[in-house]
């Protein structure tokens, strides 16, 4: 019987892991190594070796009411999409609101995790911490929820780039990077084109001389600012949208790719990536189009040699007198102080069963929550699995067979390499909404949408044509939520306030993700579009 | 017989200006009163009074091909939207180009532009000068083209701010904004939506706690990012569009305001002016609607009061602990140094024919050259205005009789003050071709597309669907430029260099400004469209 929970990191995973504890009647204790809670989150000044890191210019690319857990909206004034600080805000408000403070021993590093001797029997772990003054401890506890993160250890490819030995100007690992200072006026080049690359070429060139982004491999780069100027992901993450994508996933996808080159054409970007827009996450950028075309960034491929201060690039082009050189190079991932057998890989990704729950163990009492990829808010995907982890932990779901768990971790990693475009620092991505689904499912809160469009028509559309929010998942079931109901059909109020106008959005459902042409065929899509937006309207006549 | 002209200032309005004298055999002198040419462009570390100002992160609103002059394309490698060291580089290309600063006297102001006592007969001014070191100086000259800019004075309207004088914080004019410096983690409210205002706002946004944007009556937002990411003007202003928003004005201007809230839905965002698109010169900004979706910069509407460190706006909202407020209210115009009667006023705008002349004067030998607005870059705009005041002082070309010249300016402001909002800060506002052609027609250089289509239909089809930069007015006539058609033939080549990728730009015609639906009907354009849409992608695949 299940009673003690351990949970390592005070992150958002950390935080929701040791709520979804506490509703399933379990004793987290949270050990968090450093003196506050937050995880990537919280500023750090200098960067904290062992720990994620944020620059000061960090605005979050999911959207509030999408980063939102089940049971907690955002405070309505909150931005849409929140700087860090704000992010931190919406965190501390969380862990108050459900006393969660309470359970977080603060400035205790998690050192080992191992199973105890009668493990088969007890299904037990034995927990060894080490406080800020070096002291070790050792803890008994019945599970354990790893939330440790995946943006610890920076990964610096040095020996991939020829002559960087010999470059005579500095170098770092984007993790390094705080803010601009010190970079004006210098010649820059950033490799690495994902979120942080883009984000940090985009802050240091607003100061530097030139910046120069490096890219292997392209990206598509998409805005926070979608249709109509709402929040891209309220618009885009809809049921809705994720059925037509799935009903027709080569037109969608072209469809989606014409109305990122119409914004701004890829290939005469020296962006364009040979993968489709849905096979990666995308950059979330608004700025680098605009600080392209002014010449203030050029995107340049990848570096083949660097020489004095010189930098060589694929296509033989070279700029001189480089100054500063970014690595954005992305993180490895590590647990080190879990189980060397808990650490196994199949491909790129750790073998864990719907990316929780290792099937060697013969007990299912340690579960990874957090270490997820999706087009959709972590803190949602976190918490779900959160939910799930504790009730698979209480036994009230049982997992399948190991064989069956491995067969279908071997399978999955098939489909899921085919479809996505993973790498040692990609390791993994699931389709958002299928995968929350499914564990919503196992957890008896997935929604019942036949029922809801019976029942309660107005929140069946809500659920339907609106964005994915992660309340639908508290409407009903286990952890069922009383404000569920209520949390949706003012989701947009609270999407629209931040604005100050308390204007109606017009939510074009026909153009929001390029989908006219299908909606314009499909007469029940278009005609529940119709309603809704009459819906919302009305809903802020009121 | 004009010989001798005094330019009275060296920005581009002046550089231009001097060219234009030369090219006509004339023999010009330009008083500069700083040591340098650039004028507003010229970027000053402290504010100068009495001189055009701009702040350290300044990138030009119109693209490289847009604002360069006639026979003078920018090198290819610059960017499309030049950063403000850019333009400076611009200008002194295309001063030592023509050997234009010998003409130059710098550090020399001009005190007063006055009419000789002979006027009536010689047209000739008496003009003082004064330099650094305080000596006058007087000189004669047969013509004056007044080349002084109208970003000098900067409006303050305190009065109109009930208990500024008890306001607390600091505050001052845009005009005197260099960068965020300082600003770091202050609350600050930017009053003004023009381009200065949006600017500066974004700017501060960045480091600030947070930046209110109040304005009085909103504005219509563009990007410098257009279609396909090419330079939002290259695609716009074309002879063709132009043709079809003569031929529909109502309806383009509806499908542009669409396009526009389709980005960003001004009437949510606060932004929404009374006026239509056309109306008003629109703020070009690309990353105000980011910063707004992320809370770093919140619309609100007037300011109503100040008190303590309080601000009060017009709904009755107040924000406390304001810091600092900068007012982006503007600037007044004036030309101290002529004589009174020239300066006479038809509404807002100064009484001049054609905004460069005075019906006043017996003789024409005074111009005005770059006081001047228009959906388009200024220096082309200057430059015709330059090229047609020269052959006036000629006798090349006549003036009216003074009341015709009257009767127009006083037609032509009643038509000006219905189609665009005028105001004291924005006294006039022309149509950027339809001006261009009218004052071209005149020197004998507006081109002649039906002869063109015949004789060089190659050229023809990129003068009508292709930008309308000014090379156009160098085909043929006085000043004709035997690379002009070169310039035109590879304009696309200089707007896709700078990228470095290669690539033949997707000009999609359809839907570049929202015409998509005309177009389709118009099957003439249409056929035009492809064929403009082939021949740039052959020019590029030579």
């Amino acid at each position: 019987m299940v009673r003690r929970v351990a949970v390592i990191g005070a992150g958002p995973s950390g935080l929701t892991s040791i709520k979804a504890s506490l509703d399933e009647g379990l004793e987290p204790t949270c050990f968090e190594s450093s003196q506050d809670i937050g995880g990537l989150w919280r500023f750090k000044e200098k960067p904290e070796p062992g720990r994620a890191n944020i620059y000061q210019s960090v605005i979050i690319n999911s959207s509030k009411e999408m980063i939102a857990f089940s049971n907690f909206p955002p405070p309505a004034e909150l931005p849409n999409h929140m700087h860090h600080s704000e992010v931190m805000l919406y965190l501390r408000l969380y862990a108050q609101a459900f006393n969660l403070l309470q359970y977080i021993r603060f400035k205790t590093a998690v050192v080992s995790v191992s199973q105890r001797a009668d493990f088969a029997l007890t299904g037990q772990w034995e927990v060894e911490t080490e406080n800020a003054e070096g002291q070790r401890e050792k803890h008994v506890f019945d599970a354990v929820l790893v939330c440790t993160g995946h943006y610890t250890q920076p990964h610096l490819p040095l020996t991939q780039f020829a002559g960087i030995d010999n470059f005579k100007g500095r170098y770092f690992h984007s993790w390094e990077y705080r803010n601009a200072d010190g970079l004006q006026g210098k010649r820059v080049v950033v490799i690495g084109i994902g979120n942080s690359g883009t984000d940090i070429a985009v802050d240091i060139s607003r100061v530097a001389e030139r910046v120069y982004l490096s890219t292997r491999s392209g990206a598509w780069v998409i805005g926070r600012v979608g249709q109509g100027g709402l929040p891209a992901d309220v618009v885009m993450v809809s049921r809705l949208n994720i059925m037509l994508q799935k009903l027709f996933p080569s037109w969608i996808n072209r469809k989606l790719e014409n109305k990122l080159n119409d914004t701004c054409d890829h290939k005469l970007y020296g962006l364009k990536p040979k993968h489709s827009f849905w096979a990666q996450i995308p950059v979330v950028n608004d700025d680098l189009p605009a600080r392209i075309l002014s010449g203030r960034i050029q995107v340049k491929p990848n570096v083949r040699e660097f020489c004095d201060t010189r930098v060589v690039f694929a296509d033989g082009s070279t700029i001189d007198k480089v100054d500063v050189v970014v690595f954005a190079t992305g993180y490895n991932y590590s647990f080190p102080f879990l189980p060397p057998a808990l650490q196994d890989k199949c491909e790129h990704r750790l073998c864990l069963y719907r990316h929780v729950f290792s099937p060697l163990l013969t007990k299912p009492t340690l579960a990874v929550v957090g270490f997820i990829h999706g087009f959709g808010a972590v803190n949602s995907l976190a918490e779900m699995q959160a939910r799930w982890a504790t009730r698979v932990f209480k036994g009230l779901i049982s997992l399948p067979a190991e064989e069956v768990m491995m067969k279908e971790i071997k399978k999955e990693t098939v489909t899921m390499n085919q479809r996505f475009r993973c790498s040692e620092r990609n390791p993994l991505q699931v389709d958002y909404l299928p995968y929350m689904d499914s564990l919503a499912k196992e957890v008896g809160v997935k929604p019942n949408l036949l029922w809801l469009f019976l029942s309660d028509p107005k929140l069946a559309l809500q659920v339907f044509l609106g964005p994915c929010t992660s309340y639908q998942y508290r409407i009903s079931g286990p952890g069922m939520w009383a404000g569920a109901r209520e949390a949706i059909l003012t989701q947009w109020q609270r999407v629209i306030q931040p604005f100050g106008t308390k204007v109606a959005p017009e939510i074009d459902t026909k153009s929001s993700s390029g989908l006219s042409i299908i909606i314009s065929v499909s007469g029940a899509a278009l005609l529940c579009g119709l309603l809704y937006r009459k819906h919302i309207a009305s809903s802020f006549s009121q």
